[in-house]
């Protein structure tokens, strides 16, 4: 049995070193990296890989500051989807997940990174998460609460209209910082649960419909290869 | 003894009481409004006033997000120091700290509020601070980190320089948000501390020198009046 936190790390790692077998991460690439506490041991393995000339050239976007400090720390070099090196696409991009249902549709941004993360995913030509087996979920808007990020100064009207579709919505609250978390794009984050399982497809388009709403976390439109780490030790590569 | 929870409201509730006794909190006044755990029971028992007819006609200036949401919650109504109605200075603010020094020179900046809790008090004709009696303090610098809030860009270089200046430095890291604790103006943390205690009142200036630094969490140029509760029920008025 190994617990969580190794599951993570076994689940990042062991998706790096297949996806390098297979060719699809490669030297001179155009790669996306995650945030969180299962994304970040991906990039450290990547680091490896570059610091033991496996790798070269990379050319990595980074979905928040967490993800750009650990590139920073790794030597890792950093560009946005608008440089011209990126051109707008990239070739892969690495993230974790909160919520993984059937057929890969996830609920993101407990780390309140989803917005860059979404940017970076639908705009790479290749999706992989990597997750604890506790992620793998039957439906989606019960348990993990979805994050929307949302623009402060529209913050009850939006709520209303999440309500409206059946939600109940929480400000999510700082921690070492007085009131409502802000993201690294200055927003704030509303938590939403349903009383039921929802259809993520649909709702995804209707809350990012809501004026004042940026981006919401569910992730329908680019279905991942995802790499579940389970408790025995095995790495189950589920499409 | 009471707890330290209790201190907060007590003080808080105490303060704004003797204010409006003395008539320094007074109808139709421009009040500034602090952030965190014990400003907060002083915005309540203002809106305590207002609601009892006590107090009417208030312009509140609001220090963070968290205080805005408790206006709003409160039905106070919420300007900001370039409105024609402030025309840029307050009567009054009210607020807590981290650490009251002797002479009443304080560190705050602990709720990652302190760039418009400075704005708001130096520019106000009087600051008044509530506090339990932990926060008074001998001196500064080696027990509650000195917050200072600066461009993300110019991490390094302003690390650099602050520990020249002797500090061990920190990166505030978020809880609910991967990575760095974003302040309401975008902004990021470092905490400070040093091994023996401080200057405050010249590190202030050579602090917010540095390019890349928004502002430091020291308050040493206005002296308030502070409130400070005790755990046998008193609170102690000292300027």
């Amino acid at each position: 049995m190994i617990s969580k936190d190794e599951q993570k790390v076994l689940a990042a790692r062991t998706a790096v070193d297949v996806l390098v077998k297979k060719g699809r991460i490669f030297s001179g690439m155009k790669i996306g990296l995650g945030t969180g506490s299962t994304a970040m041991p991906a990039v450290k393995r990547i680091a490896e890989l570059i610091a033991d000339g496996t790798l070269s050239g990379i050319k990595a976007v980074a979905t928040s500051f967490q993800t750009t400090l650990a590139c920073e720390e790794f030597g890792i070099p950093v560009y946005t989807m608008n440089d011209k090196a990126i051109g707008g696409t990239l070739d892969l991009a690495i993230d974790g997940a909160d919520e993984i249902g059937k057929g890969n549709s996830l609920i993101k941004g407990g780390g309140a990174a989803l917005l860059r993360e979404k940017i970076v995913a639908y705009n790479s030509k290749a999706f992989v998460v990597v997750a604890d087996e506790s992620k793998a979920v039957e439906n989606h808007g019960t348990k993990f609460p979805l994050p929307v990020e949302i623009i402060a100064e529209a913050r009850v009207p939006v709520v209303q209209k999440l309500e409206k579709l059946g939600a109940k919505c929480v400000l999510r609250e700082g921690v070492k910082k007085a009131g409502p978390v802000i993201t690294d794009n200055g927003n704030m984050i509303i938590d939403c649960t349903w009383e039921n399982p929802v259809d993520a497809a649909k709702l995804e388009d209707t809350i990012n419909d809501i004026t004042g709403v940026v981006e919401c976390g569910f992730f329908t439109k680019i279905r991942p290869t995802a790499f579940i780490a389970h408790s025995d030790g095995s790495v189950e590569e589920r499409s």
